[in-house]
């Protein structure tokens, strides 16, 4: 069986902010775990602790990318359940308090502070045409009875890289109390990041976003006592993720994340000349907006938007050719995007943006392609649109 | 590379209940997954679709097993958010109301109910010598404000097989509101089942206990509004399991179910002959008890105690000679067994109690290999116990 390239070949995937696909490497490494290490890391023989070591191992690999200590690190079956553990870990803890989040945030985020609007009081940050966070009016929102700020490293649909740095140093100056969550399930193994510097709390992460496989996940907790338990069952993970692990999909992740921290630069270097080819090669469709910042942003991630297209009959068709991009999150599936709502998109072009998304993968060529059927496609749907009129 | 049974060949591995290998034509249905049908299945474009239909497929391969519809089958990271779904889901409910359990369920179960001890009452049903629950008196504990009773398939230390049918019936007739969960984990795939006939409302099921992946589960539930959801993100599995679907894992539970569902009667027959055999082999051990019932017992597990043993050391010596046995749940790693205590085992056989845990790999020759060393540490444990005295 050959398996390496041959969908890929057939289509042109531009949706690696959804997921990717795993790294012959990664999946390599997991190999082995189903069929010859399969113990239980925590039962007591060795065939066991050998899994329990390969999993501290990964630990030190995630670590050592965030510059924190590798005992702070702990795996999750995903980045929504690393994000829900430390937003119901804190949010769940007796008395009032607020926190500070942005209309930007992740579903996993944004979804899980709207449930607990009744018992904590929610401080939305405003958010700039391109998705920037002002530190200053975060910390003009903190008082001594928040909580918790949550804001993420890369947007998802943007790729706007927020000051986390500064945004570390500025909570803690207003309330050294205050612990700060940051969602890095679009950043982690992309955007470098030193965890300690910049005061982060908690820090999440994702394999499936950097060529590792699905159903796993990490968070960094700098201090576990800052929240409460929320699943319950055997002590995996102290507790925080109980219930068997998952040792393949924690060494796949390992792997991922060694391979991402490795070549780290190439892959920015790549994706960032793929990117620029993007920009240019839609420089002449008329009516036409960068929903994505021109600086400070991830490579990875273009948000495109079209006067007079509806970016769903845009994406049949561009798939109808091969062509896999999306209108958003897929985790906000059919629904209009809050975030290009809330950094003000204009009404007229929001329907009709559309997210590109690349990976080390991706080919000049294959932007080549993608700009020539993204031009046809979007001349033809605006001449049926605006024939309509 | 042969991955086979290299190491299966070096260990005799009998703690099947603590998980399993993940058999050759799982992991080959997985693979593809990782490498080639990689989609988002929440992603609106034909290679994402692709990938929810899959899901979908084994959605319907798990309720063809259970006899409920597809619709009902949802997937979780594992058994013990299986698990945690149905009990905090019900249990945080607002208002007042009881809930009935045993001692002997799985830490998953039992400590999330002991979470919620300040929150609704909690009432434990008494477990005989072997483990097995009386329906009659699980209906004298039924009230009008009884929201649910939560009684495991299979024990996952003894094998017992509650008597899940005549359960639900009672349970029903008691109070038609009262909801059954049943913890499915070590009965699914193993011992046949219709939970519309047993009149089950939540059944939760694990992957890695029947040669599928860890980190996949799936839970049965009747009518999701009977319970509060408890994670928040995209609405993946109906918003019960946010997230992006781990696509593999469920693709792999899938076949794995479909084996276990296809080979049930043998695996069966083949085990049952290996626990006779070593039921027969330690008869010649003096102060020996058989913890596990002889009637209605799941032939994968077997509880054996010895007195004037520490299991512990016994199964480091086992280890030694690399028999990969258990003192009980890998879950409750290093403290004596709750399940061993509530059924009353004497306290001097107690901390010489190991479980045995048999799959469709284990061989006759093995379970000979077994007995004899397990024969020769006994006694040399004893011999140096004895002594002491």
């Amino acid at each position: 069986m050959k398996y390496e390239t041959r969908k890929r070949e057939e289509m042109i995937y531009l949706d690696n902010a959804a997921t990717t696909v795993v790294d012959q490497q990664v999946w390599e490494t997991m190999l082995p775990i189903y069929i010859e290490e399969y113990g239980n890391p925590s039962a007591l023989y060795q065939f066991g602790s050998a899994c329990e070591k390969k999993i501290n191992e990964v630990r030190k690999i995630i670590a050592s990318i965030l510059h924190v200590d590798s005992a702070n690190i702990y795996f999750s079956p995903g980045g929504t359940y690393a994000n829900n553990l430390v937003l119901q870990g804190v949010l769940s803890r007796g008395g009032k308090g607020n926190i500070i989040s942005a209309m930007t945030e992740h579903s996993s985020v944004y979804q899980t502070i709207q449930n607990y609007q009744e018992k904590k009081e929610v401080r939305m940050a405003s958010v700039n045409s391109t998705g920037f966070i002002d530190s200053a009016e975060i910390a003009s929102l903190i008082d001594e009875n928040t909580l918790l700020v949550s804001i993420m490293h890369v947007n998802n649909e943007l790729g706007t890289i927020q000051p986390i740095q500064e945004m570390g140093k500025t909570i803690k100056k207003a309330n050294p109390k205050t612990l700060f969550h940051v969602d890095g399930i679009q950043g982690f193994g992309k955007v470098p990041i030193d965890l300690k510097r910049c005061k982060v709390d908690f820090y999440s992460m994702s394999g499936h976003k950097l060529h590792g496989p699905k159903g796993i996940g990490a968070v960094y907790i700098a201090d576990p006592n800052a929240l409460r338990k929320q699943w319950f069952g055997g002590n995996q993970e102290q507790g925080m993720f109980p219930g068997t692990e998952n040792v393949a999909g924690i060494i796949g992740l390992g792997k991922a994340a060694e391979i991402a921290a490795t070549t780290r630069e190439q892959n920015w270097a790549h994706t960032d000349t793929l990117r620029s080819q993007l920009i240019r090669g839609i420089q002449d469709i008329e009516d036409h907006k960068i929903n994505s910042p021109l600086e400070n942003y991830s490579p990875f991630i273009l948000n495109l938007g079209f006067k007079d297209i509806r970016a769903e009959v845009l994406l049949h068709m561009m798939d109808d050719e091969g062509f896999c991009i999306s209108s958003g999150s897929a985790c906000g599936k059919s629904k209009r995007s809050r975030v290009l709502e809330s950094i003000g998109v204009p009404k007229d072009y929001i329907d009709g943006s559309i997210r590109i998304s690349l990976s080390k993968y991706n080919k000049e060529e294959e932007i080549d392609q993608f700009i020539i059927a993204l031009k046809d496609k979007v001349a033809e749907i605006r001449s049926i649109i605006r024939r309509g009129r």
